[in-house]
């Protein structure tokens, strides 16, 4: 059983008809945007509990519950086969994102907003070593883990491996290689994205066809993984549309 | 009294000759960067204090200061009239960033490390209703609070005004307005970023000389507010290369 919590992933889960226990809502906020919740809830039929704060304080992992949490079925992961299944059906060409081992929640929720945002069509993420789809990252997302698939690999370079041969160009996100705008990002592509302490490991940059750089003239030495992501992300959305 | 907390944030602020009263070293730590801490300190007299971790557990406001606290004098805000004599200074086109109320420090130190990469001059937030310089601040920007002036200013509407009259263009993002990478971003320019919850106020965004929107395709309406910054940062970086 997993728990989705706060009004606007709350508000996306509902609109996407994510399958719904029940939610549970704190007695003491029934004002805004928790009566847009409840009239949805009702209308779909799903079971609402009036409870005191301390309850939702007390079930809470984000901390940041807003007066309101649904209890709902664990969330699904996608195999790697269907979501080149829905890239296929959708007639355009691949553009996923490869997580390397992002273990900060408020990282995975917001590259998956971006990825949501620019029309990606997947984020890929590895079993070990790296953050799952948690209620804080489904709040980090603002609801967006309803709308991109988020799926989980066994091991990162054998997907790669098959995402190749599957007609893929592979970019790793790096502090050498080509300066990201200048670099062709068209066609069907994954987009490689290091761990925040670690960056992208030998092995994973090895099996990549080409690195990509973020030019820096400052003193720092690398950005934030999300801020990165999101601008690639955005230059690439940028090509592909063109 | 102001501390700063981790590894990176403190070399940096060795590196730029901050003003520190003494640095606490967890007895537990004594490996690796903090050896280069250490030498660093010596270097520069500062006082070493060998402390308990648990006394660090307790000062600590971040809450992952990695076996290392350093005690400095309060964050010295910076005047406008002292950033627009450093751009001056430089002979370049200004490069500000203003930020109409950001309250998440993790979002505020981020912009404030993706402002240094990019080679902004300075970072101006309102005295109220903004977060200030803290030490998760600090953390979040890498170091990066040593490097780039951060301007406190009570009105930002005046500062607008006052920007303009020293030749700035003010571009405000939001979620109408030109595409950002279609719009010439080039010459002295302030780019104005709304609050994570509400955007940018009515008053603000009516003195701003032109809106740039970032196209979304997804589910979500929204970015994060340091994702929307790096991305809008990079472009005008880019069109400031060329």
């Amino acid at each position: 059983m997993a728990i989705i919590e706060g009004r606007n992933p709350i508000i996306e889960a509902l609109k996407n008809d994510r399958e719904i226990d029940k939610i549970m809502i704190s007695n003491s906020s029934k004002e805004g945007s928790i009566k847009k919740i409840i009239a949805m809830a009702k209308e779909k039929g799903i079971a609402i509990q009036n409870v005191d704060k301390k309850k939702l304080d007390e079930i809470s992992e984000s901390h940041s519950h807003q007066g309101v949490i649904a209890q709902v079925s664990d969330y699904k992961y996608f195999e790697l086969d269907e979501i080149l299944e829905i890239v296929k059906n959708k007639g355009e060409d691949a553009f996923f994102i490869i997580l390397d081992e992002i273990t900060d929640p408020h990282n995975l929720g917001s590259i998956i907003r971006t990825a949501d945002a620019v029309g990606a069509h997947a984020v890929i993420i590895p079993k070990r070593r790296s953050v799952n789809i948690t209620p804080v990252v489904a709040k980090a997302s603002a609801g967006a883990v309803e709308y991109v698939p988020v799926c989980k690999v066994t091991n990162i370079v054998n997907t790669i491996k098959r995402l190749k041969e599957e007609g893929l160009w592979i970019a790793a996100a790096d502090m050498d290689g080509d300066v990201f705008y200048e670099k062709d990002l068209k066609g069907p592509l994954a987009l490689v994205i290091g761990s925040e302490g670690f960056g992208i490991s030998r092995l994973v940059k090895k099996n990549c066809d080409f690195v990509v750089k973020m030019p820096m003239i400052g003193n720092v030495t690398s950005l934030n993984a999300s801020v990165a992501s999101g601008i690639l992300l955005y230059e690439i959305f940028k090509q592909r549309q063109n």
